[in-house]
């Protein structure tokens, strides 16, 4: 594969893609203008993307061959499935050198003013009017179903495959989990694997899509947000809204970390519900302003390690900038805020992995806390990433773990179980019957009473 | 990492597996008895893994290193960058090495007579009265909402990693096609990641599923089961359940292809409908006897290649033992099968991918046909798997084509766009707004009337 051979299949997907959309967008919607990349950064990067594949196909070349220098003829079905690895590799190069959002090779935007607030759109101010106007003229869509409000949970992932080849594998049992527990509780699903505002890519891409989706759905009254990395594990525990009736904002977190010791791990966004009001919109246009990438970004940074107890020096993430925006802003904010740790809306996975079996044999779901938690989030893991905070082998192992605990609890309706918690096989937990009916009754999640939240001192 | 090295990690695994299982089981629910692989064949299975992961971990240098022979010295983020892809590539090799149900490694089970005819379970022969018993008792369920019948959509991958790395991503693109399309239209997915009842692996796999979840989910009134490689091309369209109120099987094929020419893709197995009753497993039952891995699927082939035009010579699959059984007891069966073909239930990729511009300038979503394909299956792409019929880069980029397709309807209510059919990135198709409820009106898929198919000469 020579170097003419890169060079014309990039030719051909950027032909493919101009063909496909037409003219590229030339303006922003900002009204900035957008600049194509220096000439001579471009043939570098496809200089770099010809090396890249030809190391991949050599490398692929010699994995296949076993080990150098032995056996080098071939058989036919050999050659497919060399041909197939090599065009795989060869596809995967080009996905990734697609320029990214969050690719840092782009210069930053340095016609943004950083005197200038960003905002994620056009300041609504009378939402909850429109709202509950819109709500009254379509009775067919309800917020309200039964005495249960309507919720939303919001996901998602980079529209990319991940670096890691393992990633995407938990991606998609992630999404499953997810899937079953939203089946069961009739909350609705939105996958997002898009980025909305490219300025707010990375963990700062929910906030320009929880506007749009309250904007979008009136008839959503919580939007959920959840991070991909985190799994329920309590798959009869149920969030008590009720508890939220004069909250708009639920968080799991730990006021004396929040307001004695500052603590940028006081609050954690990997999960929290936004109800759909005028008062969250604004919480997000006062939140958002810190995410613009780039100088801001990293100016943010350097205020948000300075303020907040234990923060590293990286630039500003969405979870610190919130903790500092309600300590800094703590009268506008906080009333409406509920800092919740009754049950495990997000549970850190290391302490909980390791007692699944313990779990099992003392305690039983509904509970959500930490005899049986509702969400074990592997914050730090990373595997649709390159470089973790924890060891590969543990957080693997863990997720398929704490996926495998959740599972069992799905599957039990069916009468099946893994064999174990590190297993993907399953077996029969109750023999076939001729009357399936009275396990349903047992058995089905939707037919068990919610465990109301005892008052804990 | 000596061979020692990948000695302790098969035993560390497999201790952890132990532990965490407890035992394993002994009987098979049957009542046959599980023997463990010889013990040669487990040392040879311990070296070869130990080899492949020798060779992995060399490769993965190489490949750092860029080219051979040059630059021996690592940085840190090298290091912890080559442990990590080392690491991973070594759980890999340990998660393929679960023995798999459709390991073909595994002696068939010759205690399973040939002459004796597989069943699914115990029969059932009094489902339908059951079942609205069951329904008239539990009020809070009903198999009807507003006068529309609840459908399940059954779909699923191996519990496995894909072999090739793409697979994954692919199915997670997939699955998040089919969360936006049941979320607009109301139905209930369930995603199986595990096999049922280790005879009926592969394809054969949705039957145990779907007699389960009939059971199991009885104000279930449709299960619907759609291949993972069948991607939602009509946000808009829905089925025309009423059209089928005498049938209890729905089926995309062609009559004439059916009876006429008895051919082998008569019917396609990648996308039907079961009403929840009695005839349907009935139906069940009658068909998979053909599937039991080994001998009997083996043989079983042998009958279908003989009797079906065009069938090349394999294993018997699904949907080649369907067509058999509706060809040879046509009486018992055919007068309940609605053999649709006026909307793409199954539309096959090939004549459709390269036609989405000229469909978005001529037509609208919501006709299902040729003109805009409900939905558009993949048929031998085999992203998941190393053998594909097809060339890979042909098969990916026509996904990512329909994948795209099918999400502009999707963000059209959001006010995005992809910003071609081949790019994972988004623009803005219309200005934001401070009176968002009137997109929402314009453009919610929920609010538009579903149009009617129109009958065909």
């Amino acid at each position: 594969m020579g170097k003419e051979d890169g060079f014309r299949t990039q030719k051909r997907v950027s032909t493919a893609s101009s063909a496909a959309a037409g003219v590229l967008p030339t303006t922003m919607a900002s009204g900035g203008v957008r600049r194509p990349p220096p000439r001579g950064r471009q043939i570098q990067k496809t200089f770099n993307n010809v090396k890249m594949t030809i190391l991949c196909g050599f490398v692929t070349i010699l994995v296949l061959r076993g080990t150098i220098g032995i056996n080098f003829g071939t058989s036919d079905a050999d050659v497919v499935n060399q041909n197939i690895i090599e065009e795989t590799n060869r596809l995967l190069a080009e996905i990734r050198s697609d320029s990214d959002p969050t690719d840092s090779n782009e210069p930053p935007d340095s016609d943004l003013d950083l005197n200038m607030t960003y905002t994620l759109g056009p300041k609504i101010t009378n939402w909850d009017q429109k709202r509950k106007l819109w709500l009254t003229q379509n009775p067919d869509f309800p917020s309200f179903i039964n005495g249960k409000a309507k919720v939303l949970l919001l996901t998602g992932s980079p529209p990319k495959p991940c670096d890691n080849p393992i990633g995407d594998h938990y991606l998609l049992k992630s999404v499953k989990n997810k899937i079953d527990y939203c089946r069961i509780h009739g909350i609705e699903i939105v996958y997002n694997m898009a980025h909305l505002d490219k300025e707010l890519a990375g963990y700062w891409a929910k906030l320009p899509m929880i506007r749009r989706l309250m904007l979008s759905h009136p008839e959503i009254e919580w939007i959920w947000w959840m991070d991909s990395d985190a799994l329920f594990t309590d798959m009869v525990f149920e969030i008590p809204l009720s508890r939220y009736d004069y909250h708009n904002l639920v968080i799991h977190g730990y006021p004396d970390l929040l307001f004695d010791q500052k603590s940028w791990i006081a609050l954690n966004t990997g999960s929290f519900l936004f109800r759909n009001c005028q008062w969250s919109l604004d919480l997000l246009d006062a939140w958002a302003p810190m995410g613009p990438k780039g100088p801001i970004r990293e100016e943010a940074g350097k205020i948000l390690t300075a303020n907040l107890k234990g923060r590293p020096a990286f630039e500003a993430d969405d979870q610190s900038a919130l903790i500092y925006l309600l300590l800094s802003q703590k009268e506008t904010w906080m009333e409406k805020v509920f800092v919740e740790n009754q049950y495990y809306l997000h549970g850190f996975w290391e302490g909980l992995v390791d007692k699944y079996e313990e779990m099992m044999e003392k305690y039983h779901p509904g509970l959500g806390d930490e005899r049986w938690p509702f969400i074990t989030h592997f914050v730090g893991c990373k595997p649709c990433g390159s470089y973790a905070d924890y060891a590969v082998e543990r957080c693997l192992k863990s997720m398929e773990r704490a996926f495998n605990f959740a599972d069992n609890q799905v599957l039990k309706l069916y009468g099946f179980g893994h064999r174990g918690l590190l297993s993907p096989k399953i077996k029969r937990i109750r023999n076939e019957t001729t009357f399936p009916l009275k396990f349903v009754d047992r058995f089905d999640i939707r037919r068990t009473t919610p465990l109301k939240i005892e008052a804990r001192s």
